[in-house]
């Protein structure tokens, strides 16, 4: 069934602009990080990747994960999820009170020799462990397979090999599976074949995300692609905050606010107020002091006439 | 059928940055146009709309249109239009060899007294008269309907009521049709819409082409819509250029390249060299002294990997 046909959908959308989005950017104090979280929060979004793990060595930009945490103002019914490399950065994760942990492999080998310094069994391992430790805490695991779509080192990537990890992640006991389209090689025909592989190796679409990007403009196409099969959990960054560390100067993640635009338009409730997204939008490119991609930001909504007069 | 999965189908996209691009940028020299027409034709664009004969005390930007026409570079193949907007327009764009007329009325009486100064049946009184002269002479007339999915100044506009409009241009003889989203007010879900109106008018879907914009992100998802429907004409704009006259900042004409890389990435044969668009949309920045929002001339195609070394 179309995402828009069922009458109970709403989707799930996941707000990634401050960790994923800011990842890329020069670092940005944690009280910034912490005001974007909170007007996110504020204008409805009720997910929001709040914070890495990762050791600031390797990811300065996302120091002060725990400060972070501590210091957002937590609203009854959002999700604050965080980023965990490791069994370490989850024990750090779950004391500081992530609600959700993410854990992702590449689909490319290269891909994650050179993003994770680990082969892909390596890095399953430790996910392996950090699912444990998170349902021990009582928590879910959002397991993703990152380059889904292709790999800016080895090209295309065979969606029967991304199920495959996907297939694993589930026996390691993942609650949820993202699929990241890392550096914007998706489209809308591409989905169309990835979602075919996950059904043919068994996956339920229902605990499918997708991250999408939109370096090539086919973002929110691959969305819509997507949501014509049903599926209605999605990543997005606010503004379009983060571009795209392979191909400078080009956009990355989906803009949030165009995202729910569409989505809305179609007929699917997203509880978010597109008003307090586009706040938010305007206040990310304050923090990053540059003029960022999102459109919806500019132009303002569809139903925002001007005067004939 | 998907326009896709119809194998002797190819897309029919028109250029129109030398045109409608342009329009809404401060005037080029003429040289600069022509340059900018000879690099589209030789990627292999067959369809580019070169000038308009609207009045240049109207549109100073688009003085010269007869000396843009005869300065050219004519490639066997390729369809030079001209955009007219009344009989006298039309004579000196068949004078001057355009191979092809465009006419426009918009859906909304508003924009077009407006963009027009005359009331919708005074327009339609004109396409007539230009209908009535380019088949005197042998030439094609591309009729438009313009707001299609919305009005800055009334809002939405009834699919119905532009399906009426576009009955009207086919009863006047129009050769075929396009829709303009003027503002960028079009979605996935207004295009399903607008096709479905088309159809209960009686309308072949084979003449009918989408002029979109990209204002609120969703440019290609769109075009995808229409694709999903069949449709295999669309205007595109080189690097996006042209803007959006209702919402400075933000982006206007869906961009040619991202459009191709698409269609492309379906399987769709456009004829069209990507090298060649990018290298022109290059040279569209250069002309206008301005970023252009178009994506994959930031990014490259999706084919292009960076070494792993």
């Amino acid at each position: 069934m179309r995402s828009w046909e069922n009458p109970v959908v709403t989707c799930d959308i996941r707000e990634v602009g401050p960790r994923d989005g800011l990842q890329n950017e020069p670092p940005v104090p944690v009280a910034d990080r912490v005001r974007l979280i909170d007007a996110l929060a504020a204008a409805g979004v009720r997910h929001i990747e709040a914070a890495s793990f990762v050791h600031p060595a390797a990811i300065p930009a996302m120091a002060g994960a725990e400060e972070t945490l501590a210091s957002i103002t937590r609203r009854p019914g959002v999700r604050y999820t965080a980023l965990v490399p490791n069994r370490k950065g989850a024990e750090r994760a779950l004391a500081a009170g992530a609600d959700e942990l993410e854990a992702v492999v590449s689909a490319s080998a290269t891909h994650n020799l050179k993003n994770l310094k680990r082969t892909p069994a390596e890095t399953l391992q430790q996910i392996a462990g950090i699912i444990e430790l998170a349902h021990a805490a009582g928590r879910p695991v959002d397991a993703g397979v990152a380059t889904c779509f292709g790999c800016p080192y080895e090209g295309d990537i065979a969606p029967a090999a991304v199920a495959a990890y996907a297939r694993r992640l589930v026996d390691l006991g993942a609650d949820s599976l993202f699929f990241g389209d890392t550096t914007g090689m998706g489209s809308p025909r591409r989905v169309g074949l990835l979602l075919d592989a996950l059904e043919a190796e068994g996956i339920d679409l229902g605990i499918v995300g997708l991250h999408l990007h939109d370096t090539r403009g086919t973002g929110l196409a691959n969305a819509y692609a997507a949501l014509e099969r049903g599926i209605t959990r999605f990543d997005a960054s606010i503004g379009g905050l983060g571009g795209c560390p392979y191909a400078p100067g080009a956009s990355g993640n989906v803009a949030t606010e165009d995202l729910v635009h569409m989505v809305e338009d179609l007929g699917i409730p997203t509880g978010i107020s597109l008003d307090g997204l586009i706040a938010a939008a305007h206040l990310a490119e304050e923090i990053v002091g540059r003029r960022l991609p999102g459109q919806v930001m500019r132009s303002g909504p569809r139903t925002q006439l001007v005067p004939a007069g």
